[in-house]
């Protein structure tokens, strides 16, 4: 994959993905002794990037595997994005979740359009779903982050950041199964050839850091995080070789540190951010990393979550020292 | 006071003040079968459209007069304004507040660099702290909304949002004291004609609604509303006159209204808005105005709430039907 690629996803999303606002805040700037940069994906469509992969990966099916239909497994974004985007461009979208997922984010795949299938992970599993799912017209799968076509809309995020801000010394983009931070190297790697990429993981699901520091992919399963979008299990077969030849490093943040950042972002900031959104200003926050005197990007990935649930754990950490 | 007035305080605050985001939504446009124009002063520094006030009355003190220091009478996103507007301008600020403001907003303001004096509303009155204070130095008194530098600085909201936006159908603007709304007005009759001024304030402290209707002053005592910030007792000798010249009508919003609206700009929006800040989006959101098929700008005014006190208010509000 190349640059061109996610060039080409600009073009394709361009339209129907909205162009994010980048915040600053000289609070932001004083604190960290560094010129900070938010590109807010929180205020993407559907609440967070994933519709910049979803869409991309769409429109690039034929028109008659459009007409199959389209499938994900998702109890996240990733279900409301493809959801939308499907029906964005005209495809039925079939959304496959664990019967435990939150009501809401069922509710809202569904006032997307799509049909959400429930299965119950303790007595079926997924590749049982998948044959039902299949026999009943074969529809095309959209994975949520292991797809060159996902990882180029990504990527489109990184690519607008760097149009508004010119160069940056660092970017910190947070990480999950790699889609959103091998997309952003790429356009980095371009854009601004001396960035420094960083991926941020929470500390107990630091599987990418620990793939990344010995070149063998490592795995984590079901860790105990509140950044539930970097819960997933290990990076894919594309996207680990891209963290591997692409990204400067890895850093880990502890679920204090995420909160720490994410009270600033509503409390100072006025945005409504999500645990996984909060990774990457929590890197800089608590002095994961040394920011002082740079350029910063940070990718604020994303806005979904429960306002009751957030207000108890932001309530729950003690008052900044 | 003329338009040519706010054009002068946006040179002034240029620079200082931020240029706030207009944000749009295709789900909100949908709802209300409208083209809406959200001017997101939650983004203003110190976190509302006060700022903007208070900085240009500040400028356009005298060196002397500066270096008697400025004194405030606040709670509220006023106190804020004033301390960091104060702050930027080299001027020592007092602001009184009653004793039993909360303890954030007294932090924020002691943030900025003010001296807070508290006094006891039950024990004390204003103006024998008013006077203790003039014998320390004199300060030069800023008030909240009935001061022609302060009316003209919170008209270059809608000033920008105008240059953004070009021509609306309808302005919807918060009311306490008339400030904002006036400022907004001397905006939009002359940079939009055509466009419908509409202040808007909770059923329960309607004052400025009965005093535009009737044509005579007319005031509320402690109305009990989540909009803190239009709680205030009346419009004011300057704000008055303006409102009743240029504003077109005046509606009123339940606080169901209120959190409803709010409950939209946060769950779907993704933004940190206070109650008081979402009044001119709940006028429309529950039909108290017709805007279907307009072009209809909204200030949402600010974002300064407690987080845990706003998760607790949108819990208590029945799902939308």
């Amino acid at each position: 994959m190349t640059f061109e690629d996610v060039e080409a996803a600009a073009r394709r999303i361009a339209g129907a993905a909205r162009v994010t606002p980048v915040l600053t805040s000289r609070t932001l700037d004083d604190r960290l002794r560094a010129r900070v940069f938010l590109k807010c994906e929180s205020f993407q469509r559907a609440g967070a990037f994933k519709f910049r992969g979803a869409y991309n990966a769409i429109t690039r099916l034929s028109e008659a595997d459009r007409r199959r239909g389209i499938l994900a497994y998702s109890s996240g974004n990733h279900a409301q994005a493809v959801a939308l985007a499907s029906r964005l461009l005209g495809a039925a979208a079939t959304v496959v979740m664990p019967v435990d997922a939150p009501a809401a984010k069922r509710k809202a795949t569904e006032g997307y359009g799509a049909r959400v299938v429930a299965y119950d992970p303790a007595h079926e599993d997924r590749e049982e779903v998948a044959r039902r799912l299949q026999a009943e017209g074969d529809p095309v799968l959209i994975p949520p982050f292991d797809h060159p076509d996902v990882v180029a809309g990504q990527g489109t995020s990184a690519l607008e950041l760097f149009g508004e801000t010119g160069a940056l010394d660092l970017l910190l983009v947070p990480c999950g199964g790699g889609g959103l931070l091998s997309g952003s190297a790429l356009a980095a790697k371009r854009l601004s050839p001396g960035c420094r990429v960083i991926g941020v993981e929470p500390e107990t699901a630091d599987d990418a850091t620990r793939s990344f520091r010995t070149g063998t992919l490592q795995t984590v399963r079901n860790p105990r995080t509140i950044a539930d979008g970097a819960r997933t299990a290990s990076l894919g077969r594309i996207t680990f070789p891209l963290v591997r030849a692409l990204v400067d490093d890895m850093v880990t943040v502890s679920d204090d540190d995420i909160l720490r950042a994410m009270r600033f972002l509503w409390e100072r900031m006025k945005l409504v951010v999500e645990p996984t959104g909060a990774l990457g200003l929590a890197a800089a926050w608590r002095g994961a990393l040394d920011v002082a005197g740079r350029r910063v990007g940070v990718i604020v990935s994303g806005g979904n979550v429960d306002l009751g649930t957030a207000a108890d754990l932001l309530r729950g950490l003690p008052p900044e020292d």
